[in-house]
């Protein structure tokens, strides 16, 4: 373990995608200025690099030296930059940010000190992200380098917790429902609005709301509508316009919130 | 029509759940102070209107007089309700605020002049909801009494659109997918949390984040996550950890969210 503090460590960022961004942004803020980035592609490396004030590169064995290597790249290629970062870092802390992948795929590497960083949350690159209200969650496959990345993490927000990797999976299947599933359902309600010429902007205040609401109620004590009033009328009414994949997911998720009305 | 500005407007709420409850505190921070409050259940009139500072009443035929009767109760109950409105108020303007009942309702119960006023929220007795944010479409069986709605819900917001029963009852079926939808996947996101032992409050900052980014992108430009990526890895592994209707949900959303990304 370095002996370094956590504000002097040298971190080096794999990957120039949008979590690589938005946390190259949040640890410059939070003081700890990156070393370098790496990306496959030299205009990525280049312009995070740029945003960051730091060195650029498109090749592993020629990045600096570093304290903990953060890889941010998608999960397909991490088994390739895996085992190409354990034979360039023998003595840095090496961890990966996705929420699917467990631990092993380090050891399966062959790297020595390494562990996962999971940062909950949607990235975008357009969009800065506020790190300080986030969860992050940490796993190692040492105790120092656990309480290492505790300590970091510490740096970006107050919310950081131990994770194993099966707990992680679970975390990760939990956010798809509740933010890309979510989504999805936007997107469905901007469908059925488009093809009534109806503008999906008056929408925005009932989505901010029903998420805002999840701040001092549970999603179950939260829940509204038809389905959940048992409004049998209103729902056949709904059912008669809709079909394919809007009716069945219209049955199927007013199924669930039935269900769980009557448990309740 | 009525002489009166519409700040005079002589107002009755008929109703005291969760929308006549943040539409009357709203119409008072407006400066339109109803007139009456009527409930079925004489402890929930009194406790809105004492909220408001108006009279209480269970009894419909003893409501004062007034220029708009705004009817906020359950779907359920509307057409009974509209009845004895109707015959009760010859003058003044009837409208209701359900999402998927037609306007023909009040023609039904036969009332001279009415309509409908629906804001398009979610709403809770215990939140209070800023109307300025909201849209509300309005609906009348005369071009008078729609521009009546107008310049009433334009002192609430300037979000005022017309829309007819056939548009409504899609606004309201968009709404179930945007807001009742998307928290039943808040709710099998808390459930998969639970069984594991994890906090769902881990879930916010995603939730909000999901929820803010339609503010600058459309929801199919927003999508995130394995299904939009097309990372069948990841969504095998998911799909292993998952059974019942939280299996079926994951594949039925999941393939939209796919074939949404195929056709872009």
């Amino acid at each position: 373990m370095s002996v370094r503090s956590v504000e002097n460590s040298r971190i080096v960022i794999v990957g120039a995608g949008n979590l690589a961004t938005c946390l190259g942004v949040a640890l410059q803020k939070a003081g700890i200025v990156p070393q370098a980035v790496w990306s496959r592609t030299e205009t990525s490396a280049v312009a995070l690099a740029k945003r960051l004030d730091c060195k650029a590169t498109t090749d592993i064995a020629s990045l600096p030296d570093a304290d903990i290597v953060i890889t941010a790249v998608s999960d397909d290629a991490l088994p390739l930059v895996a085992k190409l970062l354990a034979a360039r870092y023998k003595e840095a802390l090496l961890v990966h940010t996705a929420g699917s992948v467990p631990m092993n795929i380090w050891a399966d590497a062959g790297a020595v000190r390494y562990g996962v960083f999971y940062p909950m949350q949607t990235f975008s690159k357009a969009k800065e992200v506020d790190f300080s209200r986030l969860g992050i969650f940490v796993e190692s496959n040492s105790e120092a380098d656990c309480f290492l990345l505790e300590k970091f993490s510490s740096k970006l927000t107050n919310k950081v917790y131990r994770a194993t990797s099966a707990q992680r999976a679970y975390l990760h299947i939990a956010a798809v429902f509740a933010c890309n599933f979510s989504n999805a359902m936007y997107a469905m309600a901007a469908d059925l609005l488009r093809e009534q010429g109806l503008p999906f902007e008056v929408m925005l205040p009932l989505i901010d709301e029903t998420a805002a609401k999840l701040h001092f109620l549970s999603p179950s004590e939260a829940q509204t509508g038809p389905a959940r009033r048992g409004d049998k009328q209103v729902m056949a009414s709904h059912r008669s316009k809709l079909s394919g994949e809007y009716a069945e997911i219209y049955d199927i998720i007013s199924k669930y919130i039935s269900d769980k009305a009557v448990v309740k």
